[in-house]
Formats: C-alpha cells, structure tokens, sequence
C-alpha cells in the first residue's frame, strides 16, 4: 500500500488490554497537519472525544500526532478528562509541540478508570518507535473485537503532481455512526487548509460512515480525524476540491465497508440501495431502518428472501412512501414488485444468497430523487456469543 | 380464569398453516358490543388493519364478532382487501349482523397471497361450534412463533356488582408495539359508551402495549380489540372511569409482559424502570432505546452486568440528559453513580442476573418527573436461529 509522505507509526503493549497485545499507539505527522474531525453524536461522550473536540477548536484545526488506546474508552470515568489531557501533554512534551497539537482517541471498556501512568511510562519508547514503516501494525493495535485490520489507500492528481491518501478504522460492534464510528484516521500528504479539509470530510462522511451500521448502537467514543500535512508539496486548489473529496470519500467508504463485512459475528456484507425517497436524507433514513431490523438481517444469515420484512422495517422509517409503488429486488433478482409478491425462483435466489456479498434494492417507483447507498452485516449467533460474554 | 358474560369463542384448523394446528379462530358477542382499537404505525398496513379501521368508522364502535387467522398475514397481497372483506361478509351472513360489525385480524407470513376459500368453507362450521368454552383453545389458534399462550384477566367492582375483563394476546417477535402490538382481543361484560371505551383503551395502551419490544420491528398487522358488551348488566358510570381503566391497564400489561417474555428466544424477562426524565414520554424513549440495544439484551443473556451499555443505549435516545446525574441499578444494585462505576460484588451480582427477571432502573437525580415502566427480553442465539429460517 503506497502510504502518504512526512507520517510515522508506532505501537505497543502498555498492558492496557488483558492479553499480551498492542494497545497503544501513535500516528504523527511531521510537520503540523491540517485536521478535522467527525464525533459520535451520543448524549455520553467519552473524555478523549471531548479532549479531541477542545484541542481542534484550540489549534484551530492543526494537528501533529494521535494518541490512541484500545483495551479501555476511557468514557463513565472519574478521572477521565484529567487522564486523557496528561497523556497529551506528555506527548506533547516528548514531540516539543503544543498540547492542543495531540489528538487522544480511546476504544474498549466503558466505566472502569484508566491508569494514566500505563501510557505515559511507555510514551519515551513509544515515541522513540516512530518509523513510517509501522502503519499496519498501528492498524492492528486499535483493534477491539475486529478480526481484521482495516486500511484503504487512494493516489490523486493534484497540482503538478500526485498526493497520497491512506486510512486505517477499526470497529465490529457498538456501531451505528450517526457522524463517524468508533475510530478511524485518514492521512494525506495534500496540503489543504483546515477549512476546507473540515467541509471536505463532512461530505465525505455522509457517503461513508454515515451510512453503515453494524448493531444500530451508536458509541460514545466515535472518532474519525483527517491530517492532511502538505508533505507532497501539491495543494489542493478549488479547482482540485471535488476530485480529491471523492477520492476521499473512496477511501472511507472502503473503510467504512470493511467495517460492516468484519461486524461482530457477521458472515456477510450486506449493501442497501435505496432510490426514489423525497429526498437524499429520506433515504438513508430507509436504508437505516432496513440495515437495522435483526430480522432483516437474520433473514439475511438464513439466506431467506423475505422480503416481506424488507418493507416492514421501510414502513418503519419514518418516511412517507406508497407501499404500491415499491420493487424490491435481492442480488438483482426482483422478489417484489409494486408492494406485491413478484415471481422468482426460490431454490435459484437461496443459492445466490449464500454469497458473501448481498444486495438489496429498495426502489419507490416514480417517487423522488433521493437515494443512497447504505452497508450492514446479517446478524448471526456467533454476534450473541460475542457480546453476552464481552467485559467480564 | 374468570370470563365475561356474554361472549362465545370457536377455533379449528382450515388449512391456511402448514402444520395442522388450529389457524381459524372467532371471538362472539350475544349482543352487539362497544369497540374500540389501536392499531400498527407501520406505514404498510396489513388489509385487515384497514377493514378494522374502516369498519369501526362505519359502525361508530360497535362490533359483534372478530375474525382471526393465523399463518398468513394478509399483507403485501394482491387480493388483500377483497379477501378480508369477503371473509367478513361470510361471517355476518352467517350471523345475520352488519358487515361492519365484523372485524377481520390476520397473522403469519408476509406477502402470500391468502386463499379466502379456506376461511369461507370453514366458516359455517366455526360459527356452529361457538361456545363459551372455548376461550383457551382460541388463544392458541392466533399462536405463530409464541410458545405458549397467553392470557390474564380482573374483576372490578362496577355500579351494584362487578364486572369481568378477560384478554388474549400472542406476539413473540416482529415487536415494537408504537400503538399496539401484533394481535390482542380484550372483552369485558361492563356496559360503556363507545366513545368512553376508546380513551380508555388509549389510556391502558400507553402503559401497557407502547412500552413493550421484542426485537424493535413494528409488524404491519398489530392490532388490539377491546370489546365491551354489557352483558354483566353494570354499567361503568363516570366515577367507575379510573378504576376500571386500571383494572384494563393491568390485564393489558399482563399480556404485554407476556408477550415479552416470551420473545424469540427469550429467556429472561427485562423490566427497565427510568425515572427523573423531562417528560412521561421523554422517559419511554430513554426505556426504549435501552430496551432496544442488542448489546444491553446480550450481555443480560451472559448475566454481565455490563451498565456501560445502558449508558451509552440511553445516550442515543435523542433525550437530553446530564450523564454526570445519572445512577444506575442492576436487580436493585447500584451498579453506577453519578455516571461513573459504583463499587459491587461482581460475583454476587452475576448469580442474581442469573434469575428469570432482571429489573433495570435509569434514575436521572435531580431530574424532571418523567418516568416509565417498559418491558423487553434478552437476546440469546436461539432468536437467529428461529428467523433466519422462519419463511422457508
């Protein structure tokens, strides 16, 4: 994977997590960066998000480096707002930046307190590590119940040359982003200004994480957070603007994807198309509320084409539709025509719906122009299994 | 059980499921009877749901008969309006009543056409075996994925004597009741003027059936019948109002905790109490959004007093609250103060979520005077595996 210029990774086993298993780690940038970030939108916000929030409003969207743990959110703790400042103001002080230039994110266990001396003891050798050849080991450490790491590259025309983007996510349960989801960062070597890089992750962020989900539960730590260092020497003009927020988009939605393929428990990514809804907005609302029915999804791990419960969970929505206008197709196959049952084979559609990969089209019939693109999992046994034993 | 007056119950099995076990069933007033309904807020509605509807217009709350099927839903169907109504022109030849006087609900599968030959055939025999009798079985035709039936009833006292409430319910998935949920009938002999019944039947609905989930799916064909036909010869007069309303409420959430209990493989029943929210409603959406996170019903399946996960399910209801306000208790232990841990006994804590109900309380101290009782059940690994092949 080509990676962008002027970064550095590190991670390692500050005994944070129970296993013997990466459980910090740090991303840093050369030069400042430009940064913007997208937060969960719970009511309970972990401390490193607030942390997060307060640095970029400080820094004015500039950043140098990202602290990350896993094994512990950080989030329902007494001391959490004081445990996350002192560990950037320590990573602060070893990279001789300003405070508001470290960025904390946390993933783990909700309401038991954090030992700040975990991270700050092995910050110097943290710190000591940073090589720009560290970026999948990074990508591991910050994982939780992922099976995988998930990373995702993107190379764009810019200016005179090429500029390089790369990102890493992490997340299989607890995930229903309504901004961003539990974590991920996207590096680049553009230089974009910070205003336009937070306008250009919005965008980008309603066409990826926002439109994925895993369980329908929103964390309290979501994080996603963008550098863009200028490292390639190749700024993005106005004119540059549109090219490179889609290559962007590219590679979150890639992201975003693995995300939902690698659900707790999941056995397929399941893809939601949704198109003739009043509006963009309308849409994802459809598409979430059929990416979130457990009978969806359960139908889905059965390879069962019941779509009946496919217009259940859209009528459930919110939104006003014709049930007479919809056509519902699975793996292309349409299985519902005008709200009614349409002809299909059923021993032919089952065999499709084996496949690791499932569509579902959900398409109101001279109704509006609004449609997206949403990516959910079925939902299985093992997800139960996974999480009726997760903390203890 | 006690029953009311008045009433004769016919059930048999007229081949509409698969499996040979009662699927047609009719509940009888003498007399014509005072009727209200709530119904599915689903945006498709089953065409049962409609005739309901329309038929209690055209009779202004009055009803004699309600027809029931299970196995097929009737929805999503080519021919669903006329098949629900001709079955209702059956039954009031038959009984020699109005058409509007007879209500049609349906249950089952979703999106195949219902033959309405195997009801008409049936019918003569079904009217000929009314009998007062018959109450049990009939709770047992509307079955689908239920394994038990479920029924409850109270006596008030009312004028010089006392009068009889005896409901059924069934429903154990697909079930997010905003109105109602999946199918109920409710008789009672006491006398009542139609449009007194129906506040009443809202006023017991908000604190029975709308705070009730299985899996958070609103069917398309949920449906509650409250019948009222005086045949006790008491007649509930304006100061009986709120005690009979209460004495409807309980035998309503006796159903709906019924029902919850008996979730798609459910194994526990989940009582959430949430108290000092800004409103009643404000309250039912906190217990909603607790009540409807898979991660909080996994980890009561696992006994894991997991409270992070209440925390953050209440943190995506959309209420605004304080976290630092909030304390929680698991079977009566405080398992979180002022949103942070609480100290407890893990292990004492764990046999206790080990027991067959588990009470959950969401105090927000210093609060408003919002509070609720909302019912649900865990999630266990039996749930995937009854709906990822209950179509097929």
């Amino acid at each position: 994977m080509k990676l962008p210029l002027g970064y550095r990774y590190a991670s390692l086993y500050a005994g944070i997590r129970k296993v013997a298993q990466d459980d910090l780690a740090l991303i840093a940038s050369d030069t400042p960066a430009a940064c913007a970030g997208v937060f969960t939108q719970n009511r309970v916000q972990a401390a490193p998000v607030k942390v997060c929030k307060a640095h970029l409003k400080e820094s004015r969207g500039v950043a140098g480096a990202i602290l990350i743990n896993a094994g512990n959110a950080n989030c329902a703790t007494r001391s959490g707002d004081r445990v996350a400042l002192a560990c950037c103001k320590a990573v602060a002080k070893l990279r001789k930046s300003p405070v508001s230039h470290v960025l904390p994110a946390s993933t783990g266990v909700i309401g038991v307190e954090l030992d700040p001396r975990l991270i700050t003891d092995a910050l110097p050798k943290l710190v000591a590590s940073l090589s720009d050849r560290n970026f999948e080991a990074v990508s591991r450490a910050i994982m939780t119940t992922d099976t995988r790491p998930k990373t995702a590259s993107a190379e764009v025309a810019a200016g005179k040359g090429t500029v390089t983007i790369a990102g890493m996510t992490k997340g299989a349960g607890m995930i229903m982003p309504m901004m961003a989801t539990t974590l991920g960062f996207v590096m680049t070597d553009a230089a974009i200004a910070p205003s336009m890089l937070a306008g250009m992750l919005r965008e980008a962020n309603e066409e990826s994480y926002s439109r994925m989900s895993v369980d329908g539960d929103t964390s309290t730590n979501d994080t996603l957070l963008l550098l863009a260092n200028g490292a390639s020497g190749q700024k993005i003009s106005a004119k540059d603007r549109n090219v490179f927020t889609e290559a962007l988009a590219h590679v979150m939605q890639d992201l975003a994807r693995q995300i939902a393929r690698d659900g707790e428990g999941a056995k397929k990514l399941i893809t939601i198309h949704v198109e003739g809804a009043p509006s963009n907005d309308a849409a994802a609302r459809i598409a979430r509320a059929i990416a979130n029915s457990p009978l969806v999804k359960t139908a889905v791990a059965g390879s069962d084409p019941n779509w009946g419960r496919i217009v259940m969970a859209a009528g459930n929505s919110g939104v006003a539709f014709e049930p007479a206008q919809v056509d519902v197709y699975m793996q292309g196959v349409r299985v519902c025509r005008k709200g009614l049952a349409a002809p299909f084979s059923e021993d032919a559609l089952k065999a499709k719906l084996d496949e690791k990969e499932v569509d579902i089209h959900f398409v109101i019939q001279g109704g509006g122009e609004g449609q997206t693109r949403f990516w959910t999992c079925d939902f299985t046994e093992e997800y139960i299994r996974i999480n009726a034993s997760y903390r203890t």
